[in-house]
């Protein structure tokens, strides 16, 4: 087992603005875990759209500034605080997560404390990387269609289907045989969809969108959507779906409000909710977790695979930021303490 | 029992475009009830914003044109056309509806075709001019509370608070112990409510709205809302109350969308459905709905009383439809034919 130094590097964030400025890296004492605690030392640690929103202050939480960023990632754990799950991790590999506001640190750094039921041991054959990315959109991709599943919706239907996420949604839907409407905003997002044999991909800036979504939501009888766009794309989604449908709002892309017509929800018995993987697996008990972090480990190579754009350290965390922003749907970007 | 005449006089709705024009009075043959049905010989029917929205198009479904306007109303079952519930109703007082699409003629005319589970009994006690209005507004009210009393909402917080059905929803809430947060729009509604003895009233236009509100909500722990206004005020509403709130929307006296923050749905857990009186009779039992219409119509005397403020001959439905449109909160018209 490596040595503890007594400092590390972090990325902190100063300000939340979304201003490179604010953020650098810095020298800092590497954090000691208290008792149900386990220390990380941090292998990759990925860009998410929740961390880009984290850092300009548009998350469902702040962190007291300066903070230190990142929501996910892998790595090993060398020490443990005490309790029997911190125990059970001590030398395993882990992916890990710090998407709480009660979790003072972040994993953009070399080393994070997090608490024993916020790690989770890595299979022999998921690689750090894999590893990395697998507690948010990994676990949100089952999460969702497990939903669809549970509630036996015949289809789904989903909006930002080309973002890394949506791409997990239809290869996880097609394993259970669910049909899926993709609905994405761009020409090359659609050529994209097509490179991978989705079947029903609609562009949201074609003329006759509204109409074809309907004939197709009511076709197939998309009766659970996924929305992580907002604004008006949630009332044409909503509206198109048959009588009694759900949609489960994940994202808010345009950072709009939703829009919702009246006659959705009265008429026709529609509903909006929303789905947050941090509330989500809170209702889950400690073997249930594992239990779906066993399945989910098992698809990394496959239906849950994440793509890579770019690799940075941590010194450039404000660069991959700003590269990670201008197109997400290029793959995720890890920085590599 | 008096003799059918073979012609009567009904309101007719040529367009559905809000037009005076568009509404007039016709004779016509009268109806005859089929297998299931009762011919009611109509005694009072009022105008509700649900018949203001219909005759506009804005409705939920449209009847053929030209239809008979009119959603709900009281009178004597003159005539069955078979069936064991039809000769039961035989010779009664009931309140009765057409609020659905597939009942083709309306209660703003002289007899009305219905099948006979769209009709209900009046208690001797209940007199035609309460029986005419039972079946939208105070049974509304009662579904409205009842999902307060069934979700054990501590609170509930409402919008369009002084409106016929709000100050309904305020009465029966007080009857169960619930405090309601009424919400209205205008000074005048404010004084209308204490005049009524309402603890908590707010109006949407005052500065500190949004402050107080989020206050209030939080401390009676509001966690079930009621809204008929729609557009940001929905969005107001949703965001001050506590964590895990349902939102119900049962109109839109804005005309304009719902909107939502994703905020509330994706990090606390909130939702937003509909609540439509037809849809939500259609789930009961025959057996319930006699129940329920039982206990409501206990109460048509004081929590769930109608006021009126004008009644008018069929002739003059257009006149009367301007007059209730340019002033809702006044009270209810009726017309008699």
């Amino acid at each position: 087992m490596a040595s503890i130094p007594s400092s590390m590097r972090a990325v902190q964030l100063r300000a939340y603005d979304g201003k490179p400025e604010s953020v650098a890296v810095v020298h800092m004492p590497v954090p000691r875990p208290g008792a149900g605690e386990v220390l990380v030392h941090i292998a990759a640690t990925p860009l998410n759209p929740s961390d880009e929103a984290f850092t300009r202050g548009l998350y469902g939480f702040k962190k007291p500034l300066p903070a230190i960023p990142g929501f996910e990632g892998s790595g090993t754990v060398i020490e443990a605080g005490g309790g029997m799950m911190a125990a059970f991790l001590k030398g395993k590999r882990v992916a890990c997560h710090a998407a709480d506001p009660k979790i003072a640190g972040g994993t953009w750094a070399e080393y994070l404390v997090t608490p024993a039921s916020a790690a989770v041991p890595l299979r022999k054959e998921v690689d750090m990387e894999q590893g990395a990315t697998m507690l948010v959109n990994p676990m949100t991709a089952w999460a969702l269609v497990e939903a669809a599943r549970q509630g036996k919706h015949p289809a789904i239907v989903q909006t930002a289907a080309a973002g890394a996420l949506g791409r997990m949604v239809l290869r996880l839907a097609r394993r259970f045989s669910i049909p899926v409407i993709n609905v994405v905003r761009r020409a090359e997002q659609v050529e994209l969809l097509r490179g991978l044999s989705a079947e029903h991909i609609l562009n949201s800036s074609d003329q006759d969108f509204d109409i074809k979504l309907r004939e197709l939501c009511r076709q197939l009888k998309a009766s659970i959507g996924f929305d992580a766009v907002a604004g008006e794309t949630t009332l044409r989604v909503l509206r198109a779906q048959p009588k009694g449908s759900r949609m489960l709002v994940y994202g808010a892309l345009t950072l709009t409000p939703c829009q919702v017509d009246p006659g959705s929800l009265i008429f026709e018995g529609k509903r909006l909710e929303g789905f947050w993987l941090s509330g989500w697996l809170r209702g889950k008990s400690l073997l249930t977790k594992f239990r779906i972090s066993q399945q989910v480990q098992k698809l990394l190579s496959n239906e849950l695979k994440t793509e890579f754009q770019a690799r940075f350290p941590l010194e450039e965390a404000a660069r991959a930021l700003q590269q990670y922003a201008a197109n997400m749907t290029a793959g995720k970007i890890l920085l590599v303490p």
